[in-house]
């Protein structure tokens, strides 16, 4: 099956929905609320669904505690998904203490720091020397890492990463970074969004 | 001239390396150079060049200090451009010091937050009471606002700020909002990102 990560975000937006449908007290959903939530078109809902083999019927709607269990299989939820955030600067520390992770099965446990004064391996999520941080990852199995170091210690972070045998890094250091057939990259670049936006507000319609 | 996001993106992407060079005491750019750093092809530089007026030749290369003028120019960088923070929690305080923005000409100006524990209307960026915000917004003529409320306020204050004529949200909270004609939203929903990276990882290739 040929997956796009398109159709991945919108798996995961239906599983976000759903799940707030679920909390709600909702049993059923139908492809026209999720279209409508994800102001796309219920034909796309269907389409994802049937490519997944995720089931129902027009009529009767999709049974949300199946499509729930479904989806998460299909994300990978229903393993606990470990990450290390590397740089714990301002933005490092914001990230693992993000209460957004939690709901998402996913969870920060550890993070790496080159600098002394940073380093607390006793805190509620340690952060440990950058220096132990192969060993770490080897031995806890982490596959994802968050990067929140400065600028200039980006490029070698990265590259220390991918030697580690990370496969993938979601990049909030204002450096344009390659994935590679091993490691896919994300690259979050505040600055360079807002720059964006302002040269569409901006721009002569 | 019909202006793609993704065209946007890779100008912004030359002039911070063009930036870099410049700090570095270069005069001229090739566009092999800046294709190998943003490991794109030449000719894509060169037409992306052509397009936006911007001048050279292929033997003598692009002048550095014309391109970055004709850059910030077309990226409208030449005007200082203030944001607001509307929700001053973790993310937002973090955002509010982001030392990414100076070099990008982007300043954030004011923090608004419901919470009275909060406010500091004498800090080095001001946080006000959220009410006075559509007063401050008008008044300071302010386009854009980064979102970092939580997620069940969210969706009201992006209605709210719509209805004050605001044109650009960066939204953290992790919902999808949509853009309209009058407003661009991007939504940077950081779970959504990891989750999205996993289940990539994790997928049979």
């Amino acid at each position: 099956m040929n997956v796009s990560r398109a159709s991945i975000t919108r798996l995961s937006n239906y599983r976000r929905v759903i799940f707030k449908l679920k909390s709600l007290g909702f049993k059923r959903v139908f492809s026209d609320n999720l279209a409508d939530a994800l102001g796309i078109s219920s034909v796309q809902v269907r389409k994802d669904f049937s490519e997944f083999g995720l089931t129902g019927n027009k009529k009767g709607g999709y049974q949300i505690s199946e499509i729930i269990t479904d989806l998460d299989r299909i994300l990978g939820k229903d393993m606990l998904r470990k990450v290390v955030v590397v740089g714990c600067g301002r933005m490092g520390k914001t990230l693992m203490g993000y209460s957004g992770f939690s709901g998402e099965g996913i969870k920060v446990v550890a993070g790496f720091d080159a600098d002394p004064s940073n380093i607390d391996p006793e805190g509620r999520i340690p952060i440990m020397d950058i220096l132990e941080m192969p060993e770490y990852i080897c031995k806890e199995k982490i596959q994802i890492a968050i990067l929140t170091v400065p600028e200039h210690a980006a490029p070698t972070t990265i590259e220390q990463l991918k030697n580690m045998g990370i496969k993938g890094i979601l990049n909030f250091a204002p450096v344009q970074a390659h994935s590679n057939p091993n490691c896919e990259i994300r690259n979050i670049n505040i600055a360079l969004e807002l720059e964006n936006m302002f040269y569409f507000v901006n721009a002569p319609a």
